[in-house]
C-alpha cells in the first residue's frame, strides 16, 4: 500500500500567574498502519516533561507551568496509507452477549453522550434498519445531515441532547451525537480525539486544528466514522481515544492560566 | 349547519388538611360557532363561587376548600357544529410587520415553548416551505409524526426542548412542540386548553380528559390545529387560551391537598 | 415631599438588510409618586411610531426599520421623589384565599422563574420565617448575597434554576431568582424593567444601562425590592411590569438587524 | 484490631422475553482491611458466569439471560474492622502538580458530576477554608445538611446540578454532589459502591439496600467520606470504585428484562 507522510504538530503558549499543573494530550500514537518517528518537543528552558498513559492507555505529558510565558511545541513525522479508512459493508454488529468484556464500557452512558435520553429518537430512526455496518453507517450520514457545522455556536459544556435540539455544533458534537446513537442501539461507540491531514479536509478559511471522530465496534474491531462528513477521509492520526471529549482534553489545566497562542499543524511533509 | 349537542362537565374530589385555595379553569366558553346553556356547579355544602375572568379574559372560579373532603362539579350542554374545525388553504401567514399589537404576544418564548432554542430545528425544516396554511398543517404533520403519544412519558415541567429530544408526550407536549415551531417561524401560535367530544377520539381504553391543542394566526384570525392528530376534528369546546400550559391550568391549588378523583365528561346529549 | 428631576432617555442604531418589525419598550411610566413630561421621539426619516399597550397595559412602540440604518431615541423628564423606596416592615403577607383574582398570576411558573423546581429550595431557608414584609426582605437579602453580580456570566436563555446553580447573574437574573423564591412560597412577585438614576448606583466602569428590578405584594399593594443590592435604592422609573424578562423585552425585533449602538441615560436633569 | 464479620449478599429475579445479556457489579471486594471468604454464586439451571475485571479494575460477572425467570445470587463473608472509617485531620490536599499520574482522572468532569457548572459554588463556600482534610469534612457536611434524604425523589438521570437545586436525593445523589465539589476545588474524589452493614445505619423501614459513599484523595491515599451521614460509620464493603455512578451499576443488562425481585443483605454473621 502507498503511504505518505505527514509533518504533525502544535504549539501552546500560556501565561500563568502562578505554578500551574499541566496535562497535554497531543503526541500522536502510532497503530497497525500508521507509524511515527522523530518525535519532538520543546519546551521553554527546558523545563521537565513527565510522559505517562492515562487508563486508556493514551499518552499523556504533564508539565508544571512556571510564573510567567511558557511555550510548548510537539511535532512528529507520520507514516500513513495513502487511502480511505477501511470499511466492510458486512462487518456485522455483535449481539452485546458476543461483545469482549472490554468493550462493554463503550455502550455506557457518558459525560457528553446521553443515550439514556436520546434513545426513542435512536430506536425510532434506526431500530428497523438492518443491523451491521450499513445502519451505522446511516447513523453517520443522520449525523452528518442533521447537524450544521458552526464555528462558536457551541460550548465545553454541551451534551448530546444539547445538540441534537440546536441542531449545530462542531466534530466535537458530531461525534457525540454519533456515539450516543450508536449506544442507544446497542453498539459500542467512542470519541477519538487526533490529526486529519489539512489535505484532506475543505478550506474552512479558519486555521487548522485538531479533529475528532468516533470508533464503533463491528465484527471484532473498532472501526473509524466520521460524521462531521458523510464521506471516507484519508490521513487520520490518533492522539487520544475515549468514552467522550471528557476523557481526552487536548489540554487540562489546573488553574486559569492565559491561552496566548494555539497552532496546529497536520500537512504533506516535504523531504 | 347542522349541530349537535353535547354534555360537557367534570368532577373533582379533594380531601384538604387545611383550608386551601383553589382556581379552577373547567367552565365551557361560547364563540361565534358554540353556544353554552344550562351550566351548572354544584359543591359540597354549597361553598361559596367566586368567578372571575384571567388576563387572557379566561373564566376562573375560586373556592377555598375547607378542612375534609369537599366535591366540586360543573356541567353544561354546548350546541357545536357538526362540521371539522374550519380551514382554508389558502390563509396567508402576516409579516410581523402586519400582525396586530395584541397578536404580538404570542410569537415570545414562554415557559414550555422555547423558540429561543429550538429555531434552527424550524428553519431548517419549514424555513424553504411556501409560507402559509400549508406550511402550518406541514408543522402539524410534522410535530404528530415526531411525537409518540405516550402516557405518562411526561412531566409538568417538561420544556418543547425536553419534549422534542425524548420523542414523546401527551396532548399538551404536542401543542407545546407545535407552537414552539410556530413562534420560531414568526408566526403568532397560543395553546388551548378544552373539552372534545369522546366520540371525535380514537377509543384510548383510558378515562376521557381534558384536551388541549393549538391556534395559530394566519390571515386575520386564529385556527385551530390539533398536532396530537394529522386529520381535522369536530365538537371541540375552548376552556382556556394562553401562551402555553403554564396560563391555563385546569386548577391551581395553593398547598397540597389530595386530589382523591377526577372525572371528565365530553359526550352526545341524550335530550 | 421634595423631588429630584431625572432626565432619561436611550438611543437604539440598526441596520437592516430587510424591512424589520421592531418592538421597543423603553417609554417611562407615570406613577402615583413619578410624573413624566416632555417625553420626545426622534426617529430617522421621522418614520412612523406606532404607540399601544400590550396585555400588562405598558406602553409599547412599534415601527419598521427600513433597509440601511435607522436611529431611534427617546427621551423625557421623570419628577421622581428624592426619597428611598417606601417600605414597611408590617406589611403583611396574604393568604392565597385573600389575595385579589388579578394578582394570582404573579403566583404562577414562567419562562424564566421556575418555582415548580426551586420550591424545596425556598421552604427549606425561608419556609421557617414570621411571614410578612421582613421575610420577603430576607430573601431579598440572600439572593443579593448568593449571586455575584458578573456581566457576560448569563445569557438569555438563562432559568432561574441555571442562575441559582451558576450562583452569577446580572439584575435580570437576580430578579428573577428573587421572583423564583416569593412564587415558590405563594407570594406574588413581578418583574419590572426600567430606568434607575445613575447618581444612585455604584460606577461600575460601564456604561449606564437599563436596570431590572421585582416588585412583591405584600398587604394591598406592590413593593419595590431590587436583589442587585441590599439597600434602598432612590431615583427608579418603571418602563414595563411583567411576569419575568420574556413579557417586557426592551426591543424585540423580528429579523435579524444588527444592533450597532445602544445608549442609555439616566441623570440628574440640569434645569 | 478487633473485628466483625459479616454476611453479604444480594438476590436478583429477572423475567425475559429474549436472552439478554446482563452485567452484575455485587462482589465484594478485599481491602487492606477487609477480607472476604465464602463467596458463593447460585444461578438458575447453573447458568454459566463469566468473571472479568472492568477498566478500574472491578469485578464484574457477566451472564446471558435466557428466556424465561432467572435467579441470581451472591453472597459472601467478609471481616471488617470494628472501627470507624479511618481519618486523618492533618492529612493534606495535594497541589495537582503533585497527585500521582493515575489519580489525576479523579479531577475531572464526569456523566453525574459537573465540576464545570457548580465550580461558583463551590469556591465561594469552600475556596477560603483552610486546605485539607477538614475542608473536605466541611464539604461532607454541607453536602449532608443540604441535601433531604428523600427516596424516589430522585431519577437516574439526574445530575449533581440537578441535584444541588432540587435539594434532594438518595446516597447516589449525595456522592455526586460532594464528588463535584471536591473535583471543583481540584481535589480528586471518586464514587464508591457498596455494601454497609445494616447495624450502623439507622433504621428507615425500607429494605436493606446497596449504599454509595465518597473516596478523596488527601496526602497519598484515598479516604473514605460518607455525605449521606454527617458522622463516622463503620462496616463498609466496597463493591466497585469510580468515576460516578455510571461506571459501577450493580446491574446492566441489554434489553428490558423484568425484575421481579432484588434483595440486598449485610448483616453481622451468626457463626
Amino acid at each position: 500500500m502507498s503511504t505518505r507522510t505527514l509533518q504533525l504538530g502544535c504549539t501552546f503558549r500560556y501565561s500563568s500567574l502562578a505554578p500551574t499543573a499541566a496535562v497535554f494530550q497531543v503526541a500522536a500514537q502510532p497503530s497497525d498502519t500508521v507509524s511515527i518517528k522523530d518525535e519532538n518537543w520543546t519546551v521553554t528552558d527546558d523545563l521537565p516533561l513527565h510522559h505517562f498513559r492515562d487508563v486508556y492507555d493514551n499518552p499523556c505529558t504533564r508539565l508544571t507551568l512556571p510564573i510567567g510565558v511558557t511555550t510548548l511545541s510537539y511535532s512528529a513525522l507520520a507514516t500513513v496509507p495513502d487511502a480511505f479508512d477501511s470499511w466492510d459493508e458486512d462487518a456485522p454488529e455483535m449481539a452485546p452477549t458476543d461483545l469482549p468484556d472490554d468493550v462493554l464500557l463503550y455502550t455506557l452512558t457518558s459525560r457528553y453522550c446521553l443515550p439514556d435520553l436520546l434513545g426513542n429518537q435512536a430506536w425510532k430512526r434506526f431500530g428497523t434498519m438492518k443491523p451491521g455496518y450499513q445502519r451505522v453507517a446511516a447513523i453517520n450520514t443522520f449525523v452528518n445531515q442533521w447537524l450544521s457545522y458552526t464555528t462558536g455556536s457551541t460550548t465545553s459544556t454541551a451534551t448530546s441532547v444539547d445538540t441534537f435540539a440546536s441542531g449545530q455544533g462542531v466534530c466535537r458534537d458530531f461525534a457525540h451525537l454519533m456515539i450516543t446513537f450508536c449506544r442507544a442501539m446497542n453498539i459500542p461507540a467512542r470519541y477519538v480525539h487526533g490529526y486529519i491531514s489539512e489535505m484532506d479536509v475543505e478550506p474552512t478559511g479558519r486555521p487548522y486544528d485538531f479533529h475528532a471522530w468516533t470508533q464503533v465496534w463491528l465484527g471484532d474491531r473498532w472501526w473509524d466514522f466520521d460524521p462531521r462528513w458523510d464521506s471516507p477521509r484519508k490521513g487520520r492520526v490518533v492522539i487520544g481515544i475515549g468514552r467522550d471529549a471528557a476523557d481526552v482534553a487536548m489540554v487540562t489545566t489546573y488553574g486559569a492560566p492565559w491561552m496566548q497562542l494555539m497552532t496546529v499543524t497536520s500537512k504533506e511533509a516535504t523531504e
